[in-house]
């Protein structure tokens, strides 16, 4: 007999969407006790909930008091974990669901995008111990004066790694739409294919740079507790992806995925004359609007002359490109453009670490398809390219070939101090 | 200037029914705010909401987890408040809202239909002292463990009366659709006249018999506290009706009004034969699945043998209905037959108390219309008749015009130690 666990399941929006969706989440869960598991479930509001939500405050003003807005979308968790626990009841497991403020699962206030500062353990463990299918509304706690927060989009990732964390859960299974995490988006790419194991290292990258799998804080939630994170999908029984630490994993890969994001914009100030102090008078106005500038590139100097560039979230584009509108003058440069077309495509993978030729594989393979790379920017374990947003895709599909992701484990290799040597990374050009 | 004043305003279901409306019980406190007043507004949930969530765990199953239920029930008022906070903090009203459990509205833990043991004033007079406009969720409350609990239909109006209650406000406006206490259901009377103002006992005798104006329990709570009601309507700015103790009724009348109501259903033992303990046998189990009986009459002898009928609520009927075939071979009665096709008209007023006539006015004006009269029950303030269904339209507005209430004050009179004489009340007949 299988050895009985302490199991965190978290399902998703798609997955209770709708009263047969949430029939089939208690189905999952129901089998999953049935094999002597101790089970805590963690769900999203139905698909689009949220957004209906939003839209409503969005009705009332384009502001809307942070606090309130919280209140208010606290009731889509609310709702499925209580109709979760109906239908556990009625196919006779007993159940009982939590809300943020009941588990305790402590928060500060940051309405919106509260970040939790620690849960308590013991109305779960109480529940588990009277045999209960613990059901607890993610995306939601209270602060200290028992004011309802919320986490911000996909926080309900980060509730259940929370929560397995509090409880030491033995895994936690994030069960969503997808299949898992795929070494390029299948949508853009038909060669994708799903990974059996990734590193919290590598999911961050990821997470942070396209792949929307798992909420970012999640990870980081999940690499600091160390919690085993298992992502599949909830409309099959396919193995899915784990996310764990990369000394455990058993199938090492150089290259791990190929992200693509189109969520920066790019400001250009062109001819901006070489004087001491010029990043600052650029970049001071923006940063004190709490905007976060991520790829800056200077260009070779030519008469005394230089265009220094820069990408900024979309959403902030306007206040930047406003805010440097107002610089222009100050520092005497010619003009400042703007560019929304423009995407990031992005290398992730650990070997990176221990394996070189990475970045002149990426550039010659974009040379060769005559993609022009803007900006450039790296971290340990990532090389990220700035391109034209029309060639998204296709940098996307040739990377892809380009560090022989298209077949399976052929990038597979033990990189440092294994036996095996690591496979020959060649770029086609 | 008016002098300040401490207000809890209520809104039911149709006065937060969409965002239009919300805008408009905002404006409503925001006028009362403006005047000075501290003001603590109860919401219940959109109109429809309660009876959509209520379907959607039908489809679950036909008994659900009544914790659960509550769980979701108790986000139909989570969202107004919300929503009603956004909106007047989009005017410019500080405004903040709390849930049952922030404020904290203590119950017992009948999930349902809890009744309130306390509430906490503390949070509400700290956010009042902040000069914010406080928002609270009616209908909801939580036990000692922290469960989400509700109070039952109308439940709202309870927890406006308990806050007002316990914050102890100067007054307490119960805003509805319809614009106050009427001498009868308008619906069914066109004569129908709003009362000005009407006493805590006709009011609990009115609403348990068929006014839907509040629930019961509210008027209970807001005697047992002395808390001054103002039911009006939200749709306009029309004076409604207060309802107050009996001896600060200003202009005192007779008969306060004309109900019916088609919630019971008749049950009769046909030809019981009269042997002591025979009544104990056909009410003990009726008593013991908690089944309320109310009338019971028991037909004139005629050869040793007598017909019992009783009336037991309406949803009750079923139940009520096999546990008495069991019994009628026990007693040796020739048969049990059920009848849905009544109605209870009823004409309440504390004038009552000191005026003769009332009844045989009742009696008489029905026999003018050829209503048979099933059975009769009394209180000290109410005489109630029981009649075939169909009559009970022609019998409220017969006995309408019976009591003088036709006609705008014709009924009105100081009736008891006053200066004035009672009006002389004679049936048509």
């Amino acid at each position: 007999m299988e050895k009985m666990a302490l199991i965190v399941q978290k399902y998703g929006g798609t997955s209770v969407a709708n009263l047969e969706r949430i029939k089939e989440v208690a189905r999952r869960a129901a089998k999953t006790f049935d094999r002597g598991n101790d089970i805590v479930v963690v769900l999203s509001a139905m698909a689009g909930e949220t957004d209906r939500f939003i839209e409503l405050a969005n009705r009332i003003s384009h502001s809307v008091n942070k606090r309130e807005l919280d209140v208010l979308l606290a009731t889509g968790e609310q709702s499925t974990v209580a109709l979760l626990a109906m239908t556990l009841e009625s196919i006779g497991y007993p159940s009982a669901s939590l809300l943020g403020h009941q588990v305790k699962i402590h928060t500060d206030s940051f309405f919106g995008s509260a970040r939790i500062a620690d849960i308590d353990s013991d109305n779960i463990k109480k529940l588990l111990g009277q045999k209960k299918i613990v059901i607890i509304a993610g995306f939601q706690g209270c602060d200290q004066h028992q004011n309802i927060t919320t986490l911000g989009r996909g926080g309900s990732d980060t509730s259940a790694v929370a929560v397995a964390a509090a409880i030491k859960a033995d895994k936690c299974e994030i069960y969503t739409d997808v299949e898992g995490v795929f070494t390029a988006d299948p949508n853009i790419c038909s060669k994708a294919r799903k990974l059996k194991e990734i590193s919290y290292e590598e999911m961050l990258e990821m997470a942070s740079i396209g792949a929307k799998v798992l909420q970012t804080r999640s990870v980081e939630f999940a690499k600091k507790y160390n919690v085993a994170l298992h992502v599949r999908s909830s409309f099959n029984d396919k193995e899915g992806t784990v996310v764990l630490e990369e000394n455990l994993i058993t199938e090492k890969m150089v290259v791990a995925g190929i992200t693509s994001s189109k969520n920066e914009a790019l400001i250009t100030f062109k001819k901006v004359p070489d004087t001491p102090g010029i990043a600052a008078k650029i970049f001071k106005p923006i940063a004190e609007a709490n905007i976060i500038v991520d790829m800056i590139v200077q260009n070779s100097l030519k008469d005394q002359q230089t265009d220094i560039s820069f990408t900024v979230p979309i959403s902030d584009f306007k206040k930047a490109f406003e805010l440097s509108e107002k610089v222009v003058k100050k520092i005497a440069s010619q003009e400042v453009v703007g560019d929304k077309n423009i995407a990031r495509v992005s290398v992730t993978g650990v070997g990176m670490k221990s394996h070189s030729g990475i970045a002149s594989t990426m550039f010659s393979a974009l040379a060769q398809e005559n993609i022009n790379i803007i900006i450039v920017s790296t971290s340990e374990i990532r090389i990220s390219c700035l391109i034209e947003a029309k060639y998204a895709e296709l940098a996307v599909r040739t990377l892809h070939t380009a560090f022989n992701l298209d077949n399976d484990k052929s990038n597979v290799s033990l990189y440092y101090g294994g036996k095996k040597t690591a496979p020959k990374i060649t770029a086609k050009s």
